[in-house]
């Protein structure tokens, strides 16, 4: 929603907020001061929590004109913080209430999408239409987009006039591409408007997304320059826009994946960037706000491919939703597993004659499973920010087994010392050796941490080149593939010095 | 730096960049052609790789003028964005040319730790300070803060004047916190001021960073209130700063931790947040485009904890540096299998009697441990991005638990029927059994996978109740923790069914 509506809202709640209830106030102070001395990490959520406490306390006691009253002098964003907190009733409550205030459409801006959901489930389509009335279109379009194919046409019919058109336009788009996260609403003028003009135009406006930037268009509408608000401050009254404006802009297309928006807004410090069709028609543009938005949900995402978890709110889905996400990526080391099954039956003789082998299974497998996660993430994340570059695989294979050879030999002689304390003799077939099996351990466990550290950083380097997102790869394919790996060194150096 | 500098720049830069040479310029046509059609993610990723191939051509074919060329036209964040793909000597190149044309300061603050430090040590002091003087105080104490201290003495008396002051005031506070990754630049006016004089003062501005604000202070620079350059357009002329300012602002504390910081830019969606000490007086500002940065840190950061690797540009580390980070990590998944080799230790004689046991292992804890990073990323993202409230430990428990029963006994189910398949009898001491051993094997997949997913979700849940980061516990102890429980359950129940 626009930029500056949000701050003097937020300024404005700051300012009451901080009138709420003396008692509470002092809380707050203290707790600042003990903050500002110790520098822990507490002020704002901090300042959350009393008021959630009180909101949930309100609500019980079924106190309205004070939750009213609370209510009224909290910022949307904070709002919307509370519902995560509160019990499906208590949501219903303060949901009826919002309503009542006309605050709802600010905080629906702001809530997750499982609130979201619930609301248009409880509410009717007038009311809800009302509420889609005071909402900005790329957010509309946004929780439209999540509702059932007739119940958002239904919808958009009520909401009517230009706020439906734009949202229809964003909803033509694909889900996280520049398009679809951008906003219609901007600031938009002729070559020939004069710096007093735009001017004189910016105080008219009301609901206008960031007027940081003003956009000089030709009569097809089509995208000829910008000017920074601080430029056209910075000029004589009489200036026409075209002799201000830079004429080459950083500019989107709809189709853009918004990660690529992302990048592009976050390398040249844009406030905004414009998005432009094929016919160079500047038809929207992307905010800052909303970008700190995506780059939070590719991470989320990342972190939550690499745990084999494919869904970004994944923690806020139901039981059954939960397990069919996560039961395929399960899958992999399942069958990873069942591989392990068979290796291991190869060397069933080996087990049988000298069943100390089964117990260090665990720690070499463990062992392998870890270094291979920490290369798998340093890479995948080295290439997500571009430490790394996809093209220096070696240079990058290279460390990453030297760092494995290192840190094998270290514990390979740990793990080695300590077998032989554990198991000062072994015995198989009548023989006995005193030394053999803790320098089996000890070998396997260093091949394995050289092997796991090259298969960790090889498979999201390989994925990245075959333009696949690394993240997905890299999780349980490659702890997987690790336990096998590491299972077969561990017996094939088993049998060869043992047996 | 300076945001609305870093823009007429990189406008500039794009501006030549497209007229670089005919032919790349059709490539990139084409292939953003096909990227329109096709919705790839390619463009400027893809635009870099042709830039990145030629700059890498000239500087092998010491074409210098040529060099000259394309650097003057290209962005400072590009050029940064060249260094990782380049060889030691071809950076030095580089850097000459960049010094010699005076650009070196810009590319400075975009470059990633590894390069500065490269240049840092390449060149002498006198030409480091030119290069300095030319950078905004945060990057460049940035910078000073990960030299020697005898090093960043020496350069700052080299930087004198009213630059290095501003450095020596952010060195004065701890890495990460606001007042370390504030800018001393900003734009201060009294209550007095008008809308005129204040809109003058904008004009003789050059290197203010975020001109999107003017704050208002008294005699003592005390935070009075903020007006957005948006309100002082819209106003009339005359009238003074104090009847247009928000009188209560969002703002922190020197000590604040980075982390809070982005976190009540990103809330209120703001695009500076200024930085206020124990006596009210501000200090400073911290600007949008500082706050990406600190999330994608934050977030990398995060990552990492997981995966078990300390560190935040461990990418670009050296592989001593890399083993002794990595080290301490993995002691827990050493310790913890150490406790597995004893647990299993303990079941010898039903190894020695059923040497099928031992090829279960590896799915049985592979599973666990699968479907443990699984809950636990999701309750760490989930903290994180405050989708789960901390304080519903229960809900999240139980939410985990079920979903672990739920897959348990889908792929107990599965396993059960492979063991059955792969061995039809099992005979232990004479005796044979058909069915018990994939009863077995089901029922410890099954119960294991629900004690992993309680683990998962537990452990971060309970540091983040004693205020300990949840990610740091997250990765190694869980999967060990989990490999040992899942060694336990196995055995106990192969024990009660089997002997």
């Amino acid at each position: 929603m626009p930029l500056y509506l949000r701050q003097s809202r937020a300024d404005h709640s700051l300012f009451h907020s901080l009138r709420l209830s003396k008692t509470r106030r002092i809380n707050i102070d203290k707790r600042e001061k003990k903050f500002y001395s110790t520098n822990l990490m507490i002020t704002s959520r901090d300042r959350d929590d009393i008021l959630i406490s009180t909101v949930i306390r309100l609500i019980k006691r079924r106190a309205t004109s004070n939750l009213q009253n609370v209510v009224s002098k909290s910022h949307a964003a904070d709002i919307a913080h509370w519902f995560p907190y509160l019990r499906p009733n208590e949501k219903s409550i303060l949901f009826g209430l919002l309503i009542e205030q006309g605050q709802m459409g600010e905080v629906m801006s702001e809530l997750n999408s499982e609130d979201r959901n619930l609301i248009v489930h409880e509410f009717d389509a007038a009311i809800l239409a009302e509420v889609f009335h005071t909402m900005p279109a790329d957010d509309l379009g946004d929780i439209l987009a999540d509702l059932p194919e007739e119940k958002s046409r239904q919808l958009l019919k009520l909401i009517k006039g230009k706020a439906s058109e734009h949202v229809e336009q964003l909803l033509q788009f694909e889900e996280r591409t520049a398009g679809y996260i951008m906003t219609p609403n901007f600031l938009a003028l002729t070559e020939e408007t004069t710096a007093a003009a735009a001017t004189a135009r910016i105080r008219e406006l009301v609901d206008i997304e960031m007027v940081f930037y003003v956009y000089v268009v030709d009569r097809e509408n089509q995208l000829k320059g910008v000017i920074s608000l601080r430029q056209l401050v910075a000029t004589k009254p009489d200036t026409p826009l075209r002799d201000l404006m830079t004429t080459r802009v950083f500019s989107v297309h709809p189709n853009t994946p918004q990660e690529e928006v992302a990048h592009v807004v976050a390398r040249y410090n844009l406030l905004a960037v414009p998005v432009i069709d094929d016919t160079v028609k500047l038809i929207g543009i992307v905010t800052i706000d909303d970008v700190i938005d995506v780059i939070r949900e590719e991470n989320t995402e990342d972190m939550l491919k690499m745990a084999g978890t494919g869904d970004v709110n994944i923690a806020s889905k139901s039981i059954f939703k939960n397990t069919r996400a996560r039961l395929p990526w399960l899958l992999a080391s399942f069958v990873g597993g069942l591989v392990a099954v068979y290796v291991i039956g190869v060397f069933e003789v080996q087990l049988d004659r000298l069943a100390a082998l089964a117990a260090f299974i665990p720690i070499v497998i463990g062992m392998g499973g870890n270094i291979g996660t920490q290369s798998s993430t340093i890479v995948v994340r080295g290439l997500a920010t571009g430490e790394i570059d996809p093209k220096g695989a070696w240079k990058v294979l290279w460390r990453e087994v030297a760092t494995g050879v290192a840190l094998g030999c270290v514990y390979g002689i740990l793990l080695g010392a300590f077998a032989k304390l554990r198991f000062s003799k072994v015995e198989i077939d009548g023989l006995e050796f005193a030394w053999r099996f803790p320098v089996v351990v000890a070998i396997a466990i260093c091949v394995n941490m050289l092997i796991a550290a090259a298969i960790g950083a090889l498979i999201p380097m390989f994925f990245k080149r075959l333009q696949v997102d690394p993240a997905i790869a890299t999780g349980p394919f490659v702890t997987t593939s690790i336990d096998v790996f590491g299972i077969l060194t561990y017996f094939t150096v088993a049998r060869f010095l043992l047996f």
